[in-house]
């Protein structure tokens, strides 16, 4: 028997979760909402055949599998304010938030996909890597069974090494995302855009995908041009702020490039 | 007819821009190399029908133009040591460095390639922009010519906006590649790697050139998860000059955010 499947929230994450799960014939049997209509607006947008569950009613459902869905800021008031059904494996989906903050229930569990979500935006879950950790080696199994519905890419991660990988993919992707806001400041209002710096962003990260990034690293830094740096910190003058980051980095590069 | 073109220097930047003007059919004329031996091998490597000048016999040559394709920190070198035919153009390829370095030649601009090479590793011409000026209009227009035998992407841009360029390329690509280092570092001795990362890191970077990156930032900065970011730095704890940089990349994030 398939197991009953209950999604609580619905946002990003919760629409893609869902969506993939239809996709491959195991639409969610509940949808958990705060309301009806918002419940019922998430189910048709997805066509899915899921039943909307008030959060109020949680405890009564019969599911073997409950993914809250949910911000980390929200989470620990989910579990605080929601009574959820005693048979059920409960399930986070964060990277930073420990395991044991579900500890209350009986049944427990991890499934963090390393994704970035947006409702407009498909995402191709074979290519997502789906970390999961269970409160015992059977409920960590049948964990791994439900990811590897969504996922190829399933891996077993205490939380520990989760949230470290979950600071890796922070500094990876939203602080490169700052760099790049960054650049795209101090292109403004000059004929380039950082569009026209697509195909050398792209060039590094097929680099680093390569090679060991400490390798690929190329610029002034690592070659110790100060003459160069210099310029770069005399157009920063009037902003203090990035002079700090560029030169903080810049240390960083040139101790790692002395290796 | 024609231009006569010398490419001054036999390294990475010297064999792209060779191995391109070879394959618009417009082998370049001479390959300027300090020793016979290395400027032969360069030209059998590329199957160039080019002819070996030493730098000590520039001044004899006749050619239109003189790629100077050498680092910046050699540049300066190259210009006081060596005498060039007074009738050529004479350009550099540096992001950082002014026109006006080259100022004691009667004719001279930049042709700056937006690009990082590799001896080893082909690159698309048509995609890289190529940036140029020149120190009078009519010199300025036979630079852009010869860049558009390279690259459709060619683009006049004066010294001052040039170096700006360099630096958001720096930021963007540099800076970016340390970020992945650091990830890299993070990951190390777990089992997840920075290829598993891959999918992540191409979800920003396509984010970013679809839409402004200011409003595809993520992450528990921007959202003011503290609780998330505490969890980060005590991860960092012995890691002082990361954890410095956390924090100060997390707070220009919160800063914009707020905007």
């Amino acid at each position: 028997m398939q197991p009953k499947i209950a999604i609580y929230g619905t946002g990003n994450l919760a629409f893609h979760l869902a969506k993939r799960l239809a996709v491959v014939g195991r639409s969610p049997d509940y949808i958990v909402s705060r309301s009806r209509v918002s419940g019922e607006s998430f189910i048709d947008a997805l066509q899915l055949s899921s039943d909307v569950c008030l959060t109020a009613e949680m405890a009564g459902i019969s599911a073997d599998f409950i993914l809250l869905a949910v911000p980390d800021a929200v989470l620990q008031t989910v579990l605080m304010e929601v009574a959820f059904p005693k048979n059920s494996i409960l399930l986070h989906t964060s990277g930073a938030q420990p395991m044991k903050v579900l500890a209350t229930h009986e049944r427990y569990g991890v499934l963090y996909p390393l994704q970035t979500f947006t409702k407009s935006k498909p995402v191709d879950w074979s290519q997502i890597p789906v970390f999961v950790e269970g409160n015992n080696a059977q409920v960590q199994e049948q964990i791994a069974d439900l990811a590897k519905i969504l996922s190829p890419k399933v891996k077993l991660l205490t939380s520990d090494v989760r949230l470290r990988v979950h600071l890796a993919a922070v500094l990876a992707n939203n602080f490169t995302n700052h760099l790049f806001v960054l650049a795209d400041e101090l292109l403004a209002s000059s004929p380039v855009a950082l569009n026209d710096l697509q195909h050398l962003i792209q060039e590094t990260v097929d680099k680093a995908m390569r090679m060991p990034p400490a390798q690929a690293q190329t610029g002034p830094a690592v070659r110790g041009d100060h003459n160069t740096m210099d310029k770069h910190l005399g157009l920063l003058e009037h902003n203090p702020e990035v002079a700090r980051l560029y030169e903080l980095i810049s240390k960083q590069i040139a101790d790692r490039g002395k290796l």
